[in-house]
């Protein structure tokens, strides 16, 4: 498929046949892939147009992803997107030329094919599931301001920034079996909680916590051992998606030395229903900011990295659920502050010879910008809880309490040009179980 | 399948039609779980026996392990032992009860099936190849005395064990891309390297070095949020093989900080080639160190959790290979001086509510007995190079050279009762790829 055919989907004039209301997150630029669950049926890769998802194995199973791939009506058949991220950028790409032709207004294919009703499905009747099956799941930790302020809060006298942070996009390896799809209820994790000069003891976690991220979706890397150049680290990545890296801050916080977080944030991690390809994101890049000192050779990049990405995290407890309120934004963003590039998040994690797989996630680590009201989570916007925010229901929060949901959104805001968004990353707090 | 014949496959008196030469680490008793590469097709499960290897691709297809579980061919014709692994317990002791009866003396069910030479391979002519897909791979840090020793060597001057570490069974997530058979050449990595005031350059680690352990596999745990009783775990547990965290002490040394070990862990870990099942080891289960102070309520445990198992590892450089100089054994220890038990270490992975899955590797952290005769790294044998190995062939070690392999080895050593192994965990260090 040629360049030219890949940036045309990007046209700000393209239409779908499909209805899509204005302010949708999901134009006919956008396409992110996603996965709705069949009942009992395995489920099914769709991706989003306007208010519907549009069911790939419908229409690969009428033939009409033919081609983008050798066995595309096996690919298109499986439950998740780990053969597609499997066959490479060459076949992503074909793959959303050509569903932008097949929604395109005026192209009649699915209808011939009758089955335009069968393969649209309306997403607010629908469940939607992890749409892969995560591999390696490594975590990162590249805003400067969310590292800064954690340094103050966490080592209030010292240097806030450790030494090695501007040399290195510091990053830990996660626990890919609890990561869930947007939408699943998060129980309160129980674990050992130190306070004072009291001995440790095992309880409920009283500092729940979000964290707003992006992550990026691989393909298969070089062979091991090979490195990837950030300047080619797009060719690797399939896509983004919101991530909400839930933390238990007391349990992190006793935990955490010498080997670093584990259980404080192994209970829980929120993928965002959608993922918005790379391709689909393109005309929304831009420079980020400067780095001091310039990164080492295996880091440096050339040309813009960063994507003008508006992020943003609302809250409801569940007596504003109740009484109908709706939901209060906590923290606006952008994506595009983050000192460390995702390219450069790629080179350094593959930098020792590491083999990057399809279906790894690697998270942006908490995006915020540089004043209270765009942090990224509640340690942060609270302060530790020394300055509790207060809901619109009258109550305070310090950290997350039992029934809040917390749902973070994001799209594209450049002038002029279609808002491609993330759809929602969902999660409501359940109450930790009984002993 | 009943407690009585799962007893009766560790009955010392048993013998196997298979000849078993003295001093094999794989008596009819010990029966672990590999997988053999089959050229062109799919790696076949097998268990070791002796010298050779029963391929249990071949035995399932005769119809010999029918009844085992209700898809007992499909489940021994995959490549791996995930789909064995998530059949659950009583289809792990029901497999090894009829291996144990097809390999005992005057057993025929084989030859009469006529299938006894398509089915033993000699292991000496084959390639082993990794026998499980590694979902979430946790390391432990359990060992008393290597914690202690690393604390001295990298905090000199403050309390060698950090506060938490009686309390928790410190632990991380690995990266699992890398995880590799035993036999894999393992490339030097290159990463971040900082001495003195001099800025960070990248270049090949300086500081290779092997930790020896082992690690158990798991099938899979409760469901979400469901914990594990420490008392329970043994239901959750295949099997132990043992396992080579491969560590470049200067990359970890200038990125750990706060978020723990990434790049200088994750470009590779060797596991050894024979997965010995809990129920091959219940004979030699013994009670652990004292633990003080006592272990929180979850992580309490009654009865004896250690287990007997004597380890050793070897270094032969290229100039003793050369030379026909047999390998030189750096350290011996044993397993059963572990402060926190595979058990403890289980329920406390599962305590927050993460889900445990079949395909988990959990390492036990470095095995390290009293003194430097039984330390199982090389940051710890030469004090971090204070204290230079002399090998046989005149040159000292620091850390490990390209071209110095490395083999860990295990087995059971209690009076009168068979000798169960381990096999080896082999890799041979190879010079970094050129930048």
């Amino acid at each position: 498929v040629s360049d030219d055919a890949v940036r045309a989907t990007n046209d700000p004039a393209l239409t779908s046949w499909v209805p899509v209301p204005s302010g949708s997150d999901f134009p006919i630029q956008n396409l992110p892939f996603g996965a709705v669950a069949r009942g009992h049926e395995n489920a099914h890769l769709c991706v989003a147009i306007g208010d519907d998802a549009l069911d790939l194995s419908v229409v690969a199973g009428s033939g009409l992803l033919d081609g983008v791939c050798a066995d595309a009506r096996a690919v298109f058949a499986q439950p998740n997107l780990n053969a597609l991220l499997e066959r490479g950028r060459s076949v992503w790409r074909s793959t959303r030329v050509r569903l932008s032709g097949l929604l395109r207004h005026g192209d009649e294919r699915l209808r011939d094919a009758g089955i335009a009703e069968a393969a649209l499905v309306r997403r607010a009747r629908e469940r939607f599931v992890l749409p892969l099956d995560v591999r390696d799941y490594v975590d990162f930790y590249s805003s400067l301001e969310h590292a800064t302020n954690l340094g103050k809060i966490l080592r209030p006298g010292g240097e806030a920034l450790l030494p090695n942070w501007r040399y290195i996009p510091i990053g830990y390896h996660g626990r890919t079996s609890t990561i869930v799809a947007s939408g699943t209820d998060v129980r309160r994790p129980s674990g050992q909680l130190k306070f004072g000069d009291e001995p440790p003891a095992f309880g409920p976690s009283r500092s729940l916590d979000f964290e707003l991220e992006l992550a990026f979706i691989t393909g298969d890397g070089p062979a091991a051992g090979g490195r990837i150049a950030p300047n080619d680290a797009h060719r690797s990545i399939f896509g983004l998606a919101l991530l909400n890296d839930w933390s238990a801050r007391d349990i992190q916080a006793w935990e955490y030395q010498p080997l670093g977080p584990f259980l404080g944030k192994s209970f829980a991690t929120t993928l965002g229903s959608w993922i918005v390809t790379l391709d689909a994101l393109e005309p929304y890049r831009v420079a980020g900011p400067p780095q001091d000192p310039p990164p080492l050779a295996y880091l440096a990049t050339r040309g813009a990295h960063a994507y003008d990405i508006a992020l943003a995290v609302s809250l409801r407890s569940e007596a504003m659920v109740r009484a109908n309120v709706r939901e209060h934004t906590i923290t606006q963003t952008n994506f595009r502050g983050m000192y460390w590039s995702m390219a450069q998040q790629l080179a350094h994690a593959a930098s020792n010879g590491a083999r990057v797989r399809a279906g790894d996630l690697y998270g942006s680590g908490t995006i915020s910008g540089s004043g209270p009201g765009s942090w990224g989570s509640m340690i942060e916007i609270t302060w530790r809880g020394a300055r509790p925010l207060a809901l619109p229901d009258g109550t305070p929060r310090a950290f997350l309490a039992d029934g809040d949901e917390v749902v973070a959104r994001g799209h594209t805001a450049a002038n002029g040009l279609p808002r491609v968004g993330f759809g929602e990353c969902r999660g409501t707090i359940v109450a930790a179980s009984t002993p």
